[in-house]
């Protein structure tokens, strides 16, 4: 009777050659993403990686590895924040950071293979989409990563870092009905952002709890900036009758909002209210200092560090979707509805 | 007769090893930052380093080392300014950056050495200080490096990028001359920073050529964020005469003398001019929007990690030391003086 073929972190180099009919020099290309492998050779030693179900072992790891942080080009502090959280825990670890910001037009699965040539021994994602071809790639060669703040709901097996968004979405707007507010409007982004999706039905539960029926004509699907935010409150604010308040979908497109009450000559808060969502350090240097819900990006990613380190020492993670808590910070834009 | 010692990039390990009398193993610690050699002996290597004048050739290299930015603990966009210039050019070399953010807590020497042992090909100083015996122990191995923004007059061997602070201060005030301003205020880093000290003087020589003698009342010196701007600008405008116009030594003090404009009753620009210096994001976001001195920090992190992929290459560098221009943004914060 042979023996059980080998599973997880017992997969030798040599199995994985035996099982693919490869040298154990291909196999260690394809590891570490080296070229001089055909694309016929590179998906059958693929397949047996995943078939062996291959783990990497921490002896594998060059010595003092680093840990590489990729980040969506973004707002500049949410990326710098993502960086710090991720720099308390990798101190501790002696562990350098290697940090990589992936632009907008940076299409296809050429990033994944340089990130693979660089052998990190984990990788934080701070990014809005890791599709099916590059988490294939990781997984198959053992490489553990945590999704910071993803943008899609992610599969079970990812593991990933979130923030509290309907509850976010959900204080923001019962802080305004508090205030006597009840033609709310939202800004939000796109919906295929789960995050947005989710903060704009915390907003609508909010509405609907407290019997007001969400108008439709009152929510405005726009981009992340300052434009977009000031184009959605000129048309929000040129409305009859006019919406007495204003969820912004971040911080920028509150911004943008302001611009858009200024220009019309409308005064925050007396005129209309405005709650942002963030609380980017320009929130406090706004007139009025911007009422926004704040996200605590460095201890969201202090989280995902801790989670990456436990896989690298080849730990099972006691949670794999972890949600942190998000505040709503009250301060000088929003304010008891006036008597029209 | 005996032939010449070996210089620069043909000076091998062995070379050094009989130099100091040592195994080629102890040599290649010290070089490497590995524990296990006595401080004596380390200081007979680094002396022998010195006296061949060792230069890493790029051999010695990990293939694919990374490059490494160390920022000094500091504004958000300044050190996430300069991470995306420098990797610009980085991409163009394939080459990853170890991203480090030097605490401001972080004394001694530590820090270094723990950068030496990640052996990366050569390090950008995106910091305030770099005291001599860092210096030093980058020195005598052979690890090339360039300081963004230096604080200090660098020595003439360490190459280093600049911008044009004394033009800057200069711009800022001769605007406000231009607008009819005489009793000019300036806000001021402490003069011990080699920015803060020529753009201090640069305000002074507009002053002094518009025939006005700096008044050194006028003047305050403080720290760099936005309560210290705030406690000056208390300072500052409640004086009488009050000045007409206040230069501020970074945006974030410009931000905090709004404030204290606002808790005084006062309006800007009708009231008091006020200029920053940086051109952060959020100076378009105040109101009124902030006039200040555009600092191309992206474009000056450019330039530094060209240079040191020239002196990673081995090639010598056309200019050590160099200045990068500086640009007036005139915005809603300043006004022609009004009759009092």
């Amino acid at each position: 009777m042979p023996s059980p073929e080998p599973r997880g972190t017992h997969v030798t180099l040599a199995d994985i050659a035996r099982h693919a009919t490869v040298a154990e020099s291909t196999v260690s290309k394809v590891l570490n993403g080296r070229p001089g492998v055909s694309a016929t050779v590179r998906a059958r030693v693929e397949r047996s990686l995943h078939e062996l179900g291959y783990r990497r072992r921490r002896a594998d790891d060059a010595p003092g590895a680093a840990i590489e942080l990729v980040v969506q080009e973004m707002s500049g502090q949410w990326a710098l924040d993502i960086f710090r959280g991720v720099q308390r825990v990798a101190s501790e670890h002696h562990t350098a950071i290697i940090l990589t910001e992936r632009s907008r037009r940076d299409r296809g699965e050429e990033w994944i293979d340089r990130v693979i040539q660089r052998r990190p021994s984990g990788l934080i994602l701070g990014m809005s989409q890791l599709d099916a071809a590059a988490r294939h790639q990781l997984v198959v060669r053992g490489v553990p990563f945590v999704i910071v703040d993803p943008a899609a709901l992610p599969d079970g097996d990812s593991p990933a870092v979130s923030s509290a968004n309907w509850e976010g979405g959900f204080m923001a707007t019962r802080h305004l009905i508090g205030l006597g507010h009840r033609g709310i409007a939202a800004v939000t982004l796109p919906t295929t952002l789960m995050f947005a999706r989710a903060r704009h039905a915390g907003y609508q539960a909010a509405l609907e709890q407290n019997g007001i029926v969400p108008d439709p004509d009152l929510t405005v699907v726009t981009g992340a900036d300052r434009d977009e935010g000031l184009a959605a409150g000129l048309r929000l604010l040129d409305r009859d009758p006019r919406p007495t308040a204003i969820v912004a979908g971040n911080d920028l497109q509150a911004i943008g909002i302001y611009e858009a009450a200024r220009s019309l000559g409308l005064r925050i808060p007396d005129d209309v209210s405005v709650v942002g969502y963030d609380d980017i350090p320009a929130a406090e240097w706004l007139w009025p200092a911007l009422t926004t819900v704040r996200q605590p990006v460095v201890q969201m990613a202090e989280q995902a560090a801790r989670m990456l380190f436990t896989l690298i020492a080849g730990q099972p993670l006691a949670i794999t979707r972890l949600t942190i808590d998000v505040e709503l910070v009250a301060r000088g834009s929003t304010a008891a509805v006036t008597e029209g």
